[in-house]
C-alpha cells in the first residue's frame, strides 16, 4: 500500500447483493468485500456502482456494522457518506469515522441543479463542522454525469484551506483527464489525493502525482488493477494499462452495474448476483450473452471468487 | 373544493422554515399551512420548494405529525414522498396514508440518470405494493429540470392500467404546455388527475379539462391563485391569469425557494424565514431589493401572514 494513500492505490465501489425480497444481503456482502481484499482492493463501500442511493439509511449503517463485526480492516474502507441532505450526511460520516473508516467519499447534495458555489461550500462545511471528529478524512466525489453537480477547483481550495487536515482528496469520475490533471497539478503537492474514476486512467494518474483510482470494474478485475498501482513504475506497466483497458471496453459495452453482477454471478457461480434495486434492473439476455462471450474471448476469471 | 381533486384544485409545495440551527421549525410550519388552508390552497408538503430533499426522513415524518397534532385537515395534505431508494419511498408514502393524507407525490429515484422506463415502472410497483393500503392515491411528479429522470407517457400508462385506482394523477413541472396537454388528452377522461406545476398553466390547464396547479408561488400569493382556480369559468378569468403571471414573473426574476422566503419574511415581518438550507442560500441585498422593489411597486401584500 502507497503510504500516500491510506486507503490504498485501488479502491472498488463494492456491488450491494441482495436477497430475493431485495432487502440486501450482508454474508455476500461480506465475502465479495474479504475476496476484493485479498486482491488488494480497498472498499469504496456505498458508491455509485453500490447503488448506494438505493439503499436506506439504515440498510447503510447496517451493512457497515456487519463488515466491521466480520473483522474487516477499517482503515482500508471509504464509505459513500454524501446525500441530498445534511443530517443524513452527518449520520452516515458520523457512523463511519466512529467504525474507524480510513476516509469517506462524499457525493454533493444531488437533487438541485445549478447550485451555487457558496452553497456547495456550506453544504461541506455543515458536514464537517457538525460530525467534529478530528479522524475525519473527507474524500470529495466529483462525478457530474450522475450528480450533475460538478465539484469544481474552486470549491476544492476553499475547503483545503478551511479544513486542510479534514479534505483528504477525491475521486474524478468526470471521465475528463484534463479535469484530473488539473486537480493534481493544483493540489497533489500539498497532500491532496487524486483518485481517477476508472482504472483507464491509473497509469497517468500516477505518473502526474495522483494516488489511484477508484473504479466499477475492481469488483471484478481487482487483481490485474491492483498489481498495476503497485508496480506502475514497472517496464511493462503500459502493456498492463492497455490490457486492462481491454476488459473495461467490455464491460462498458453493456450497462456498467448490472454487467458487473452479471459478471460475479457468472464466474462466481451464484446467480443471487443478478438482482439489482429498481431503478436499475439486470441485464437482458442478450446483453448478458454479449458480455459473458466477450469476457470467455479474453480468458477473463474471477479467480477465488467461488471458494 | 372541486369534486374531481379531493385535495383540492390549487396546493402549495409548502416552504419549510428553519431555526438558527437549521433545524426544522414545526411551528412556523404550522402557522404557515393554516394561512395557506385559509387562502383555500391545499399543503403539498415536502416538494422541492420545500427543500424536502434538504431534509432527513426522520424530520419529514415528524414535520407531517406535527401538521396532524395540530388539527390540519389531512385529506388536503399531498406530501412528497419520493426518495432515491424504495425503502425510503414505502417509509414516508406509508406514514402519509396512514396520517390520513388526501394523496402522495412522488418524485421518481432521481440519482441515477438514463434509467430505463421498465426500472422506473419497477420502482412505481414496488413503492406501491410495499404499501399496500387500498387509501393511497399516488400523484406522479414529473419535473426533469430538477429530477432529470422524465415521467413519460408510457410509464403512466402502464401504472394506470396496473393499478386504477392508486394512480391518481401527476404534477406536471416541465413547463412544458404541449406535455400537459398530452397527459391531460391521454388520460384525463378516465380521472386521471392533472396538475400543471405553476400557476401560468391554470386558466390552460383547467380548461383542457386539468383539474389545477401545484405551484411554488402558492406559498405567498394564494388568495389570487385559489380564487382564479375557483372561479376560472368567470368572464374576467383571462385578466385574471394575467394578473398571476406578472406576479410570477417577478418571482422568477430572481432564484425561486429564497424568493419564497424573501417575502415571506418581509410581509409577515419574521425575518427567521430568510434561512435555507445549504445548498441553498438566502437571496443577496441585490436580489432582494430587486425582488421587494418590483413587488411593492404592483401592490403586492400577503394578508393576514403577520396576524
Amino acid at each position: 500500500m502507497s503510504s500516500n494513500a491510506p486507503c490504498g492505490t485501488v479502491l472498488s465501489p463494492v456491488i450491494t447483493p441482495f436477497r430475493d425480497d431485495l432487502s440486501p444481503d450482508a454474508t455476500r456482502f461480506v465475502d465479495h468485500c474479504r475476496w476484493l481484499m485479498a486482491n488488494d482492493v480497498g472498499l469504496a463501500i456505498f458508491g455509485t456502482n453500490s447503488e448506494a442511493n438505493s439503499l436506506s439509511l439504515q440498510e447503510r449503517l447496517e451493512l457497515l456494522d456487519h463488515l466491521v463485526a466480520a473483522g474487516i480492516d477499517t482503515a482500508r474502507l471509504m464509505p459513500g457518506t454524501g446525500c441530498c441532505s445534511i443530517p443524513d450526511s452527518v449520520t452516515l460520516t458520523r457512523h463511519a469515522v466512529s467504525q474507524g473508516a480510513g476516509g469517506v467519499l462524499m457525493l454533493p447534495p444531488f437533487y438541485y441543479k445549478g447550485v451555487s458555489k457558496e452553497g456547495l461550500f456550506r453544504f461541506y462545511c455543515e458536514v464537517i463542522e457538525r460530525v467534529g471528529d478530528e479522524r475525519l478524512r473527507l474524500y470529495l466525489y466529483h462525478i457530474p454525469p450522475v450528480a450533475q453537480v460538478p465539484i469544481g477547483l474552486g470549491l476544492i481550495e476553499r475547503l483545503l484551506k478551511r479544513y486542510p487536515e479534514v479534505v483528504a482528496g477525491i475521486k474524478d469520475s468526470s471521465g475528463d483527464w484534463a479535469n484530473t490533471q488539473a486537480v493534481i497539478d493544483a493540489f497533489g503537492a500539498q497532500g491532496f489525493r487524486v483518485y481517477a474514476g476508472s482504472e483507464r486512467f491509473l497509469l497517468p494518474t500516477l505518473r502526474a502525482g495522483g494516488v489511484g483510482c477508484i473504479s466499477a470494474t475492481a469488483n471484478v478485475n481487482p487483481r490485474a488493477i491492483s498489481a498495476l498501482g503497485a508496480h506502475w513504475q514497472d517496464e511493462d506497466a503500459d502493456a498492463n494499462q492497455q490490457a486492462l483497458n481491454e476488459i473495461r471496453d467490455i464491460f462498458e459495452s453493456v450497462p456498467m452495474i448490472p454487467a458487473l453482477k452479471a459478471a460475479t454471478a457468472h464466474f462466481g457461480g451464484d446467480s443471487a448476483w443478478n438482482r439489482l434495486r429498481p431503478p436499475l434492473v439486470s441485464l437482458d439476455d442478450g446483453q448478458r450473452n454479449k458480455l459473458l462471450t466477450a469476457l470467455k474471448r479474453v480468458g477473463f476469471s474471477m479467480p477465488g471468487l467461488a471458494e
